[in-house]
């Protein structure tokens, strides 16, 4: 396979970027090295569908360490990094995505990836899946099922599998404590910030900044925004979130009122149009709107592009409409995951922990497909996540305590 | 039935606690005002053993409102204020329980209650599930079910449901989201605090606070300790907890190392044994323990009376334990339950979420208690849980948004 | 001189109380000893008027132990605790106080403390001063100087030498660092929840709390309701401190809009009338005040009691008054400092710090008070500061680093 | 006058950056809108030496729309923004300066920037202030005074006014309360973090964090870091800082201590060596050092050098030293001022207090120079003060109490 990238010139760059993170990822390090001996996925192909930055780049290269032929594809078209891509590229893992790719490119680098044939895949947010349950269905004979990394990717699936749609089995690697407790609150959190900072270069604190969905997401992006100085106000559907949400001193609103009084708005809840028309019509001049939610449907394109008489580039990735009253609104990244559109995504360590996860969920998937009932989401198996969060806490250092066979045997008792 | 109570006279000091508290619960008006109507208990009996302070003094009332003959006993000999006691017995509902009670006192206390020969019961920590399990079965005939209150009580149950022990079906209030996501996060977050404040005088500020546990309470705890601007180290023998307490900027230790820098130490893990002798040995002169757990078995008193050259009370709810080597070890409330022990126990609204779940759950049973499986924990059914959640809400005034049905086939969808 | 004070029967609690914070003052021990020793007091008469709790007690017998004859009155009806005179009292300092006195008794007190005849005093809002230069300026004779331990005295001290009326000197104990920049942050922070926690048992977190003024102890205040959930809402008239509120985070609104949505209000101004009658009238039904500056006139009471229908005590240390629409209007304490007249006031360590400063001013006092000018408010000197400063980070075992003369150098350098 | 400038082609990036941070800095636009009318600087010439990024154009161009003859040159070699530089020099106004210029060039472009002649100047560091009074003291003569935008620039002058080397009136800009309070605390403590995170991209949550020195910058950089989610270490070499650390819940060390557990460091001290050989023997494989004091003298990078047997560049702006026993230590932005080396600096809204002060200060200089007294730091006047915190809060559109007339005689009577 040859790889579909933009310019292989970049491949320096993108390999400092990878070595980087290596360095900051000692899970993926000790897995790279077992895999290397043990060769879990010899013989096998893999396709690996996330946004292409240096971690993502450095997990396909563990995945090649053992055994698989690996390539790559992006999952989203402006998280891909062209010198990513390149140095990974180069490193002998075929990729095909390229940045700020058109809807016809990004399904043309999709199909590329799927080509290969794979036997596993890794997906994030269920494009590869889509593929190879609509036009791609001849794969599916050799495919003997994958993971999957978001939350909006399993809301997809759980869908499917009850419209008896889906064929294989599909590991939710999003659902694994060690992923979901901390990569979509602590990476959330903190790399939406900075992609909305770098891009912005404006103050958090003492804005109203509005945060849609308070799930574990956007729990995170709201703590670390209190932690900026901001004030949070929260819109939910969900009466328990939104009870979370004023009990941990935010402001619960529904979003035609949330969109008067605020200053930055960031939605993160899985669904479509979150914001829209309406909302347009009454936000302030110099409003900023952004997504962290997967697709880029929460701020809803469409109407705020027919609202508006003039859109321009304000700043580099922030888009201002001119509404016809004369208010700017201003959308970071075209909407899309600000926090890889603008930003590099999670941090290393997070990514660590979420990869781990994936790495090891895809030996499982290898080792054990043909017992694993087929058209079903399955849970990470529990030693997996106990074994990542041993691991974890070994790479920190951190000693904790046991239990004494007294303290059992209490906890197992009623007398 | 006669009340077995201190003294009487106490009742206005009772009744105008209770009458505060009232006008405090929102959630437990409007369903003492419906089952006033409605009489869900009409010709049944209720026994109720939670902590009697002024809420649990109201919930009892609000049972006995629906047509229920009720009496209520204590579940910790520290928790018991006697005013309420007095207060709740001259307003109709026979009480057996008084403050400091003795060992046997209390278990008698808690015969006089089953004597009433309940159909439904209301339970906090498993002492009257105990009892109709052990000596006194022949009450097992005419008790439909009940509900537990704690994270503690349920750990017995399921130990019991286990073993093929448990011969009634008994509902989990604990596990319902509107208690266990507020009650004991933000509800022991803030009174354990309280307790620990208004009877140590002491600055939390700078201070080492040791946090044993990371549960749903120890993380209200925690929070709340360094909103007080405390140094937070936390102990854990669960993984997963220890890195959230990590990522959520605390040390984690495992206490034979917390042991020697902690100033204030809490305990609520629900176990036993958590700080002992080895401990004692190398804690600060001055240092401060408390326990926030359902028994008082966190810290071990028998070791720590036997290592005691002396023992005096400090202030009051304070006693000072002196060392061989002259440290002096303080431990509050005699270790039972430092909010309640040292205080008034949860802030009222927060037990109104609680106790409206602990009500409605009982209505439920009385209504379906032949259909339900003997011998089982039950979940709270999830149309409390809703109820209670947007009762919560607008007892609030706070308004959410709605899934437009256009959402709703955006959420199951897939293509 | 024999004591005022209520019963003498109460002294054995007032010396446990004593005997606690004694053990938690560390640096008053070590000043304790030295004076024991040098004796800065020899033949000296001392009049202290300290809100009477234990911390003060202690002051007052560290101040006895350095050579003085000392007596104490307090320093507001309701701070006063009747047990804590009686041990002071049964330890051989005379005391003229109790608690819940009327405008006449509490008149009374202060003079009988007056008549002493003192050399020297310890003033807390400015009473001993404000008598010594009205209805006794017979004592001024002998009276060589005097300390402030508030801001409130310090305004005062601060408009009478501009009138010139001011006629010995006065250390503005308030202002040295290790005073304001502590007692009055985490002290007042601290305290003032544990009052209101303890008097309502009410939940914080979710509530609008209003704090009225944002100097040091309005920061203190409003940060720990931060730290208990709540949604702080700052009124000021200073522009700069309004735009400080603003950057931390809060909701900064003028009274008349403060006082619609607030849930809980607590002013600390310094200043007269800061909640009033169009205030009242705008006010939620169950709306909770209190004050923690040092005079009773920030809730304006004459207007609450006029407006009033019916009032009530709600609980013990709540009034509750009843406006004709039905609403109830609650204020802890009778509206005078919430952390004192609810609670046991600062955190022993805290006021170790203050103390420290307060006694070693005074002992500046009697060495150098002929070097003094006369009607002048002077500064606590800057060694007093640094000293402190030593021993508390000692009393720690907190080790900071020191300039090298190379550093020293470079500081002092422009080339 | 010819503009040195890298490229004037990157123009149009220049002025897009300009104009959007002219968009979010509403005080310097009415500034503007008034210097355009009333002119204060007509016939005058200025000249700027401020880090030369989107803010301080807009600042030039203000003066400039004053009347003044300006010119610009950056303060520090990375802070520069080759494309900020070419807007600027293509909208009029000659620049001096380019990205990562050697000493020798930095030199030369401050030397053009006085070749100008001005009348005032507005420093920031005092490079320029050294050069007039040293190699070009001919320019003193004309030079009617200026103002100082750095805690370190003040630091300097007072040390040349103690010594009677400074020839001219200079206006402390720093210690303006709308600047310190503000730019010191609010925007160094966002700053930082911007650009820590966007060039490392790594967890802040969980960290050891050290900040060195707690004054208002290092007091934001530490309160955003705890927002974070890290465990915060300060170090401190005055003892009131030192304890205000400790009570803000942060762990104080001497460097020698907190070099052994520290993830990532932060010098902010303004002196000089902070961190340096023994510190960087003992630190962790992987630790991170940046610096956000003005020079970059505070990590010692002469002895990292020396000790180093590999330097190598990480990642964009992360230079990493080899240590002989193969620890990689790693500096950021060169150890410069990282929010600017590796970010935008302060955002906009901070910036335009700032800059208000800088420019209503410099028209004041302007009008009085003639009355000032040479030689002298001159505070900023408290109406400029007063004025910029009024018009912040009007853009903010947020409203104040105002102190009624009795309340006024309140706080000025004392009987």
């Amino acid at each position: 396979m040859n790889s579909i990238i933009r310019d292989i010139n970049l491949a320096p760059s993108g390999k400092q970027k990878i070595d980087w993170v290596r360095k900051n990822m000692p899970l993926l390090n000790a897995i790279e090295k077992e895999f290397s001996e043990t060769k879990p996925f010899a013989g096998l192909k893999a396709t690996v569908s996330v946004h292409l930055e240096a971690k993502t780049a450095y997990l396909a290269q563990v995945v090649a360490a053992g055994g698989a032929s690996v390539c790559v594809t992006g999952s989203n078209p402006l998280s891909t990094q062209d010198d990513v891509a390149a140095g990974l590229s180069d490193s002998g893992v075929p990729v095909f995505a390229w940045y700020n790719s058109t809807a016809e490119e990004y399904n043309r680098h999709i199909e590329a990836a799927l080509d290969h044939g794979p036997n596993l895949i890794i997906d994030d947010g269920g494009d590869l899946i889509h593929m190879v349950h609509t036009s791609r269905q001849d794969l599916l004979q050799n495919l003997w099922g994958g993971n999957e990394e978001t939350t909006t990717g399993i809301v997809r699936l759980k869908a499917m599998e009850k419209q008896g749609a889906l064929k294989i089995p599909m590991i939710a690697v999003n659902n694994a404590m060690c992923k979901f407790l901390f990569d979509n609150r602590y990476g959330t959190g903190q790399s939406v910030w900075d992609g909305i900072n770098r891009t912005t270069n404006l103050i958090v604190a003492g804005k109203h900044v509005v945060v849609a969905g308070y799930g574990w997401c956007g729990k995170g992006i709201a703590m670390r925004a209190k932690g900026l100085g901001a004030k949070v106000v929260v819109t939910e559907v969900d009466p328990i979130k939104a009870m979370e949400a004023v009990m941990d001193g935010f402001t619960v609103l529904p979003m035609s009122e949330a969109a008067k009084i605020g200053d930055l708005f960031v939605t993160v809840t899985g669904c479509e149009r979150v914001i829209y028309g309406e909302h347009f019509k009454v936000m302030k001049d110099g409003a900023i709107m952004c997504n962290a939610g997967h697709f880029d449907c929460e701020v809803y394109k469409p109407e705020l592009e027919s609202l508006a008489v003039e859109i321009k580039e304000q700043r580099k990735n922030i888009t201002g409409y001119k509404m016809a009253d004369g208010r700017w609104l201003n959308l970071l990244g075209e909407g899309r995951l600000v926090n890889l559109a603008c930003g590099d995504g999670h941090p290393a360590e997070i990514m660590d922990m979420s990869f781990a996860v994936q790495a090891l969920s895809l030996a499982y998937l290898a080792k054990n497909h043909d017992k694993l009932e087929k058209g079903k989401v399955i849970d990470v198996p529990a030693e997996i996540d106990a074994r990542v969060a041993q691991m974890k806490l070994a790479a920190w250092g951190t000693k904790i305590d046991k239990l004494s066979p007294e303290q059992e045997k209490y906890l197992n008792s009623w007398g």
